[in-house]
């Protein structure tokens, strides 16, 4: 039984705490956090659990054995350098930390100790991503062309960091899930309109192969968009995340280039065929993915969502944050 | 009665045909084409009408008043050279040419010999575009934040240019009809998987005061796409040209900034009222475009998509492919 | 401080049971159910209730002043007509009762006793519902013409009652709530496949001046359809109710008769104009009918959505059944 | 090669004149018309043909072969019978006729007289109408459940038809087309606001088998819906007519009833599997219409929709009418 304690129980926090309720091996122990009404909330649903506004009181309990991050991005480094040095496994919420610097140490740290250390990445526990992972390993796509992803909605605006920070981890975690390979440079452009961070932000990263990647993320639309569009040699997928049902569209659909009478003439034919939707598993993705963190602590397993994961997504939040500030310029990976 | 000679009867040419035959004022004198059997589809369709492979014979006619080029774009150059020389007022298809240099000479030649010079954008002539421009002009959007538009599907791919000169002069000519204020600068990014151009591309357009462009044109989607996201100030509205009815959707959505209690603490509110869907008009744009042709000749009027707005679009083009070789390197326009 | 037991924690138990627990003004006292593992989720949510699996012990708890009933339709007259003669208020799930003889002896019994008797009509309390009834009460709609909806899915078979009793009370209480006529006659056509019961039904309902209703449920469908189209004199509208916003469009379109030039000659010109999405209140209905069954019980005040509403529900599901059973045979109401 | 007279040019008959005119071993020789203004356009069109307002001219002619009578149906009877005895071939609009007597004094001439005698049921051509049939008759879909079909839009008002004649030949010819078995009775409800006639129709045709078909057509609809639902044992099916692509969506769903523990206790599973939507030929229907048309005078093969086809849907349609009238009275075929 692991034993957790969560530190944030704001957003996304009694999501987090919802399902460590729910998995089998946890147990939720303490929440932590600075706002008194949020603990009310908590204490209403969760009577059980103490509850306390200092995270110091969480970190170094000795009932706990694993803390669950779920606070703004600037505080994850602090809480979860102190709980790893407390000996704790930790969850942390993406993104994993401010800065790439932030992100290797606390790997280091987590290594030292043999800890676990994992970044709650939870789209990639859901059935869709892990379906369209599935139809690439098993060859159905062929190989990738592209990934084009749109997340665009109202609002809502962060304070501390742009939407890049904000909506891009999401695109950035899963086309780094999917596509397997590593990035080799990123041009971002983007523009501020309102508080002084953007609010949108069009982010292409360029990896081996001409496989390219291109991110639409956008707190000022009209309506919220979660489109991805995946190109390969075989097949073609739509992914409409806010579809009740076909979240995944597979097209037999597909481009092909044969030789023509003169020399350097491309006679080009189309492939248009059946389109499929496979059926995607309904599963609460972060309770998949908390039974999987249980399991990685409990059998010191390594999960595939760990801290180098983290660090690769926030070097792309880096790169892509450079770029939009200097229109489009190109950062290496 | 301006009376017309067409050259080009592939794929928009029988288009440009049968509405010059359908407007009043207008008269089809003859059609040419390098293809016998494309001459041959014309002389069964306007029995009345020359038919030639030879342009010459048309730009030269005395009983032709008006030449509209429809053919590839690295013949528009020469051929509306030669138009304009010998006296015919001239219609060429967008892109209105290959580079900026001959674009602007075109533009030089036709002032010099009092002649109409029009670059067919029929999209500006389209009810949804039309409205559009008026919900801006009569101050409904409010100030402009973006314009970010999405034009995908699969194929046709060029030959002979990539899909940046294909496909995204329809939005670059939309976007400039639209904000009506200079671009400052070009970044693009893309990729090519197939024939040795770009097959995807994504065109940052930056403006002054904050406003900012975004284009995502794709010759390998396995859905067809015609999406366009317009934020303002006041209003928002999304116009998807492939709905069949409800083109243009404007949201009374909008984000409000408040100084909070603190030094920088913004508070933010959101407005989320009704949508609007107004009526947009039925008519053919290309009919009502090439109305106004002939009524620019006839009344020696200068037409808003004459020369200098074909080389705007032209020198956007050139930017950005000169960018997106550069992977994203800033164009200043 | 209104205290309820409720009798049954299957479907629908739960969120009813949750809305008390939320609803200001009530207290949750005692869940009832014979399952006795539904009575251990109700434990493990709440505490602090008492749970049994005997309904007599909540109908006569002196510790309880109102009843929910949300169990089997077969089960309703004999848990609320106990419930009343114990002096218990009562929200009764719908259908109300499984014939109009036990709906008027409740009635009847209710207001001898002067108590409170509510039918949970859920839908009547939803942003959408409401929004339309205003639409009609505000002669936006103008004359209504007909009445139209679709409700449709694959399941839930009950063993039973047909899909007439499952479905179609939805769209008789929505309907008997917005046109606010008594309805004349029902006839219904219906075929059973699989388990002796209809799983597909088509009711018409006539009304005065010519209002017709029609309504179509189906358990045996693809995909799930919510879909009520309503037509009026002056507008029109079409309401889906799984659409994630705009749920509600009004359209500005119409059919406008004329006397022609010859006798018995009609000339007919069509409105067509913009389309309005009002916003809807994002409310939790069931929230919302909760806190008014607390007000009418403490107010002493009579719900719309009384004993007298759920009767003619029943009897409009009687006709249905009636009718469905002789093939369409008109059933005067 | 088969000469053609086409009787009507109004709103259908210029596209029955464009199919000839395309049309291999289809030669157009006249187009008759009342309205003058109408055969001007057909002359403009085809310079080539005869026009006359004259049909009898048409009718007698003994340069033609075959008439095509694309006029209003109260005229189909007294025209058709015409031709016919004047030894044409009779393509004919649908609804055949005015009445089942007149339809069956056609099919008796025409046999009589040994000539094709074909009713226009243009959908039967699609390639999806034939892509749904070739489901059903390779056993994809199984045995039949039911066929629901939702045609509705504003207008186009009729001045001497219901709706039931305007619109429901479509769907009760699809549907005949597809059950391939005799219905049994027709229970049809239904309600006139504007003209006289009804504009809106709820038809449900019942089949041996607890076979169920349902049919709502409307003209007073604010939007324009084209779907039909076709439920199987083992597969179900939309339809959606107005989708751009993947018109028909195959669902593997369905429903499965088990014995259960005790004795009329029946276990009820679902199944719910991949989505397909299978590529749609895209043709003009008409188009292979008129080659069939063509191909059966030439073979003096007995084409499937030929009079007795018509004969069916008269039958019906004079069913509804009758039901509709009766409220809902069962009519018995």
């Amino acid at each position: 039984m692991i034993r957790f304690g969560v530190i944030g129980y704001g957003y996304w926090g009694p999501n987090i705490v919802r399902n460590i309720h729910n998995v089998a091996g946890a147990q939720l122990v303490a929440v932590c956090d600075k706002n008194p009404a949020a603990l009310t909330r908590a204490r209403q649903s969760y009577p059980f659990a103490q509850v306390t506004t200092d995270s110091c009181e969480v970190i170094t309990s000795t009932a706990i054995d694993a803390i669950a991050i779920v606070t703004p991005v600037w505080t994850h480094y602090e809480l979860a350098k102190a709980a790893l040095q407390n000996g704790k496994h930790v969850l942390v919420e993406k993104p994993f930390t401010s800065s790439a610097k932030e992100a290797e140490e606390l790997i280091e740290l987590a290594a030292r100790k043999n800890l676990t250390l994992m970044v709650d990445f939870t789209f990639l526990f859901t059935g869709a991503v892990r379906k369209i992972r599935q139809l690439i390993d098993e060859k159905v796509i062929g190989d990738l062309f592209y990934y084009d992803s749109l997340r665009v909605n109202l609002g809502l605006f962060q304070h501390d960091v742009s939407v890049i920070w904000d909506l891009a981890p999401h695109d950035l975690s899963i086309m780094d899930y999917l596509i397997q390979d590593r990035p080799e440079a990123i041009v971002a452009t983007g523009e501020k309109h309102l508080n002084g961070v953007e609010d949108m932000a069009f982010i292409t990263v360029y990896f081996p192969h001409n496989v390219i990647a291109h991110i639409n993320v956008n707190w000022l639309s009209p309506v919220k968009v979660r489109t991805t569009l995946i190109g390969g040699e075989k097949k073609m997928l739509v992914w409409n995340d806010l579809a009740a049902d076909e979240k995944i569209k597979v097209y037999d659909k597909g481009v092909r280039l044969h030789n023509g009478e003169k020399v350097h003439d491309l006679l080009i034919s189309y492939r248009s065929g059946d389109m499929w939707a496979p059926q995607v598993e309904q599963l609460e993705a972060l309770n998949v993915e908390l039974g999987y963190f249980v399991d990685c602590v409990t059998n010191s397993r390594k999960p595939f969502n760990d801290g180098e994961a983290g660090l690769r997504i926030v070097k792309m939040l880096e790169a892509a944050e450079t770029s939009v500030r200097h229109r489009g310029a190109l950062v290496q990976l």
